[in-house]
């Protein structure tokens, strides 16, 4: 494993365990600010809808736990692609907890050294029980 | 719009016209053996699952009308990424049209001079409403 698949599996790393402890700026400074999601049954959309969406959340008392699990990662120079699985429990205060588990197709970009999602595809699907 | 660019604007609509006539085999040599597909819902598959649920569509009798709309090609070498917004009619006799609509995230890969896809996170969702 080189240098950069290391950094690159940090970054998933570092996306998830921001995510728990609800760093939204954390977060944030993973991505490229023309960075694309997808997910389905929306429009694509960008680093201030996801922003946006994620305070919200946070004001509406939510809370993520999960984990995530990097399956591959290849390097194309300063470009790479990820795919991971991931399972994410959201929590709020006297709402059943949601469980969604799939996968993620991530697209990365180095840019003055560091590794920044660029394009994501996000494939989670609610998950009919929770195994934890 | 260089080669490569209209090369792989090319592969997408080629897919489509295949898949709407049915062509697999012409959809299949679009993709390189180690293809990964991601959907949510469903672990990730291969080119043999590929083949095996298209032929079980057919002998259902499904036809597949649909169209593709390429938002995005960026060229990295002999890899490229793509983004295609779908639109995908399914049909057989004495059932519902099903319609999924969405977008999918391709990784492409440039060997012997053709390219194929590699990678495929394919995010459609049903559609509530046909537009058509």
């Amino acid at each position: 494993m080189n240098d950069d698949e290391k950094t690159i599996r940090g970054v998933a790393a570092t996306w998830i365990a921001a995510t728990k402890r609800g760093d939204l700026e954390t977060v944030l400074d993973l991505m490229e600010e023309d960075v694309v999601f997808l997910v389905p049954g929306a429009e694509p959309f960008g680093k201030t809808a996801f922003a946006e969406a994620s305070r919200e959340m946070t004001a509406g008392g939510m809370t993520i736990d999960g984990e995530s699990e990097v399956l591959e990662v290849k390097i194309l120079g300063d470009w790479a692609f990820m795919t991971t699985r991931l399972r994410i429990k959201a929590s709020r205060p006297g709402a059943p907890e949601m469980v969604r588990a799939g996968h993620s197709l991530t697209i990365l970009h180095k840019r003055d050294g560091r590794w920044r999602l660029a394009r994501d595809a996000n494939l989670l699907a609610p998950a009919k029980t929770s195994h934890d």
